[in-house]
């Protein structure tokens, strides 16, 4: 008997959010806590089973869960762990399909990185819709991929496939990136790429910018937006930059794996035309000519503050991790007079 | 009722070899006959029909083939049509699929590209034999390349996916390349690769080196090999230099799928340690750490002159694709008395 909703938990370095997703897709409600609250695991699967509680019960949803889907950074699918997060404070390995399902009495979770979080969202919810080979490529402050061929998610031999922000765009004299190499994508066309770009465009050019008046370490992509949208030449420079590099490496991606599409979503990718003419130009530019005039670029169609949820939810639907509940009884649900 | 056999076929430029293959990958019989003789392709299928007749008469296998799989280059899965083949004469667009289940009464037929049914090959009866996520590399001419995605064959959108060979390794001043592009691997790891890097190196390169007794133009990448084990210094860093791309670009195709092994198949492959060593050592320095360790890279397991018939034939066990024979009788199979 499978029931009405799901329960997507987006786990980010600030927030954890959780929703009430219907299978068209409506958030029916939704909360958040503090992820870093609590430095015990434990403590903090315990807040989010009682705030989950919470919205359930003022949902009238208590038995209506299928299932819990979570988006976490470096989430495995396959083992149900959160392996060695850059920003969560619960150690290198953090069972989180197990705890969250046994808090939950059972109810069956899967969990899955952001990325891949947001492909299963565009495809559920969103612009994929109907796709069975697409590219989902969030560009945030790194550059995240989640990639589906034949309608499922590449997961790889251990569950760590779909990694594009990684692939060398600059195979000589390339950027050190946070993965120990040089060169990656990441590491140009993030928003801390473009930062980047940023500093060294104003060190070895000449001509004046409005960035100059800056604290060079403290720019960010939104300063080039902004002063690229008011006409600032270096600004648009490093876009052009930015969206070049993205288009060779978009074509790169093709030779791969022929999709359909290749989804944007992220800070980035609202740059607009800025970054979508000189990325399209460079993409058609780029690809080999049986691939030419076949793949679309478009953004993610799903509204940016309830995007991390639905993704998540997505996954909820098809969860099948059950912890399994000893016979004897578990402690009484905590509820709130 | 499932039948006993599958025809297995491989169409070369040169010839078209076509084998009866079991369910355990025993190639039971094997013929030939000359692509290229026919200017017509329905003269060409009618031959093709006959050798096969005879094959099987004399086999004892006419009612006993399952389906029939066929390699081809350029040959989409999808469309079962040969599409824009660079050496064969029958004209942009073959429409294979449906000739040959026509030709052979309505038996389920299925194409695809050569270093696709090289990777169905080894998924079935070789290396790859339980392995759900693997890459198949053919070193050849060109570099070919089928992708297996959660036991599957990434098609893509359009039947073309799995085109690693076109992977860009040069971003800047890179080789011109056959499809028109330029940096492209094949243009430095396929045999005629080799070839070029061997005429690059004598011309910039001043050391003494055996190769200089040949004329430069006729270099093949066997004389470079001679060398290479002869000791020449300059054909041994040939070899050096094309095992260190090949290991980059292989970096690149672990971020995507994450492998379990990539398989390599051709003549090239089969160098020894003089391209092997290079390779594998660029493999590792070159992976994300998180992939590290875990993909193998490894050489085919087929016998390399069954190994193009028993990838088709790997085909024919799944071939959906039928030519709904008309209800008015077809001519009767020719047979020699």
């Amino acid at each position: 008997m499978s029931k009405p909703y799901v329960l997507g938990v987006d786990i980010g370095g600030t927030n954890t959010v959780f929703g009430i997703v219907d299978a068209r897709g409506q958030v029916i409600a939704s909360d958040s806590i503090k992820t870093r609250k609590h430095a015990n695991f434990d403590d903090y699967i315990e807040e989010l089973h009682s705030g989950v509680m919470h919205l359930l019960h003022a949902n009238d949803a208590e038995d209506k869960i299928q299932g819990i889907g979570i988006g976490a950074p470096n989430a495995n699918y396959y083992t149900g762990e959160i392996q060695n997060p850059p920003n969560l404070p619960w150690g290198p390995i953090i069972p989180l399909a197990e705890k969250v399902s046994k808090a939950f009495g059972g109810i069956p979770v899967a969990i899955t990185n952001d990325a891949n979080a947001a492909a299963l969202g565009e495809m559920t919810y969103g612009a994929a819709r109907g796709m069975k080979d697409f590219i989902m490529i969030t560009l945030g402050t790194g550059v995240g991929s989640g990639i589906v061929v034949n309608g499922q998610l590449v997961y790889g031999q251990d569950g760590n496939a779909g990694e594009l922000g990684h692939l060398v765009v600059k195979r000589n004299n390339g950027r050190v990136c946070g993965c120990g190499r040089t060169g990656c994508l990441e590491a140009y066309c993030s928003a801390t790429g473009v930062a980047r770009t940023a500093r060294e465009f104003l060190e070895i050019r000449t001509e004046p910018s409005t960035l100059r008046n800056l604290q060079i370490e403290d720019i960010t992509s939104k300063d080039v937006y902004d002063a690229a949208v008011a006409g600032d030449k270096i600004a648009k420079d490093i876009f052009e930059y930015t969206g070049t590099l993205l288009g060779q490496a978009f074509a790169d991606m093709v030779v791969f794996s022929s999709p359909q599409a290749i989804i944007l979503f992220g800070g980035l990718a609202k740059s607009g035309d800025l970054l979508m003419r000189p990325l399209k130009e460079a993409f058609e530019n780029s690809l080999m000519p049986i691939f030419r005039g076949k793949t679309k670029i478009i953004l993610s169609e799903l509204k940016e503050s309830d995007a991390a949820v639905l993704g998540a939810s997505a996954l909820g639907w098809e969860a099948k991790y059950k912890y399994e509940v000893p016979s004897r009884t578990l402690p009484a649900v905590e509820e709130e007079a």
